[in-house]
């Protein structure tokens, strides 16, 4: 029997969004729920469970629904589980795929939500048609799916894809989820603007509007709207933010060679003021073969149905 | 017809290898030539032709070869041109498989050094059976290839697998080819030892063996030799360059997640000097879920046949 819809679930460190999509790539219902506020993965996927039941019973019942695609941090493919996630609230090895089997009787599958977003945006999105690109996710983490050759990149284990967590600095700033010193994600990430403008404030004496901001409210989206008043302090983050991460992008581009490479998430929304300093220094630092060639570009996504849409493509045929 | 030979050709920055392999990849005839003592991309394949062609007629003459395959730094396999070659002494754009085509009358088939080398080891070395795997070239310049899938990673224009070129202390050492500074090439390549072990000698009084080498000879085999018998700058040098490129493939692991990372050329030869600091540096800077898994193997090919056979495995129907 011929089934009409699939559920994608999108897990990330703070929020956990998931939905119903249809074939079309249509997302006909969506939600999220808090990560951090469960006490445990069965916990979650029962709010989540409880949370669509409504919906699948007006979309014809569990039986209509051809499975449950999953996006998480460390997830893997083969396994179907979640390793060791540095940003999310569970130790250990957890057999995601497995409980959301339990919980909906269906089929479910997992993968990174990085990679999730990649399908998606293949799909529906600004990759449609390419076959080499990168996606990056800037959220809590920075992510990032690689497709070469019109497939994901999943390595010979399914841990592929962690740029977030390569060193960019040896010896540099510590990220507090892994250990590891000057990772990209240390820099990159919103918690990485955030230690960014904290120690920007700190190092000089200049006005500047963050410092009216209350320390906990000092995230990317306040130095981002701090930017657009021209605060100079703010402007600055973005443009150190951006020459790190275009630092970076210029090491995947010479060992992948894609065509676009395509930003996702909160911090990407602060449009040029992290492109052009990221733009700049990526090109500054190819080879000759490599300059001015390719795409930097935005999601076309809209950010609350890209990571449902990719984790639901996981389960259609 | 059935066509029972293939001619391989690698051309690098100092020396050109070609060679007959049979079907089996026997290396029936091989010999080298200087790239640098000729004045011209033409002049080096016609010394090669008039070199090979006693080979090719006591082999059943040309139209018994299935074609030449060639392994070039910068050579691209979609348009048969080695682009602005760092290491090369020809600038621009060069049509190569198009200048062999011409003196061999047969097809022709160009890719970038290490990727031939992969595909070398792919088919008859280390990586037999392997879908995911790094290949890494440790010679004049660092060059790599990456296999994914099954399949060598491109990119959209051909020119993936520069991890050489890679970034790797922001700001660092200048090299001299590319005007990059800090690649991971300028430390981890046959010339970054060499600018290393100068450097070392100069910043102390420590004795070693090599302050008797006169300058000009100080390579990385003279340094090797000074390890071995117990020199301890030589083997701080040898530290010092694992140490930098394990934390180099620390971030391809976490990138690409390989079954094994393959060395290759005269570096990988310093054995244990070179891979304890390397396995133990790259095992510290990895997440957790890539610890502990990876194989770090040397070639398992005759450095002289291994790019002669993976470049004329280009050919091969």
């Amino acid at each position: 029997m011929s089934k009409d819809y699939a559920i994608g679930i999108d897990i990330g460190g703070t929020g956990t969004k998931f939905g119903i999509v249809d074939k079309m790539g249509n997302v006909i219902y969506s939600d999220s729920v808090s990560t951090t506020h469960v006490t445990s993965p069965e916990q979650l996927i029962k709010v989540i469970y409880d949370n669509l039941q409504p919906s699948i019973i007006s979309h014809g019942g569990i039986n209509n629904f051809v499975g449950v695609g999953l996006g998480a941090p460390n997830g893997n493919v083969y396994t179907g589980t979640v390793e060791w996630a540095p940003n999310l609230p569970w130790k250990g090895i957890i057999p995601l795929a497995k409980i959301v089997k339990s919980q909906f009787k269906i089929k479910s599958l997992l993968t990174n939500d990085a990679n999730a977003a990649a399908i998606g945006e293949m799909q529906y999105g600004a990759a449609k048609g390419m076959k080499d690109f990168v996606m990056i996710t800037l959220g809590t983490g920075v992510g990032s799916g690689f497709v070469v050759n019109g497939q994901l990149v999943y390595g010979h284990d399914g841990f592929a894809g962690e740029f977030g967590h390569t060193i960019i600095f040896p010896d540099g700033r510590l990220h507090q989820g892994t250990g590891i010193k000057g990772s990209l994600e240390s820099y990159c990430s919103a918690t990485g603007v955030r230690i960014t403008t904290l120690e920007k404030l700190e190092s000089t004496n200049k006005p500047s509007l963050l410092r009216a901001i209350p320390e906990d409210d000092l995230d990317a989206k306040a130095v981002y709207e701090a930017a657009k008043k021209g605060d100079a302090i703010a402007i600055e983050v973005f443009n150190t933010t951006g020459e790190i991460l275009g630092l970076g992008l210029a090491n995947i581009i010479m060992i992948t060679s894609p065509e676009a490479i395509i930003l996702f998430g909160g911090l990407a929304q602060a449009g040029d003021f992290l492109l052009k300093p990221l733009r700049k220094t990526l090109e500054a630092h190819l080879l000759p073969i490599f300059q001015n060639k390719v795409k930097i570009l935005l999601s076309h996504l809209k950010s609350s149905d890209a990571a449902i849409l990719g984790a639901s493509a996981l389960v259609w045929d």
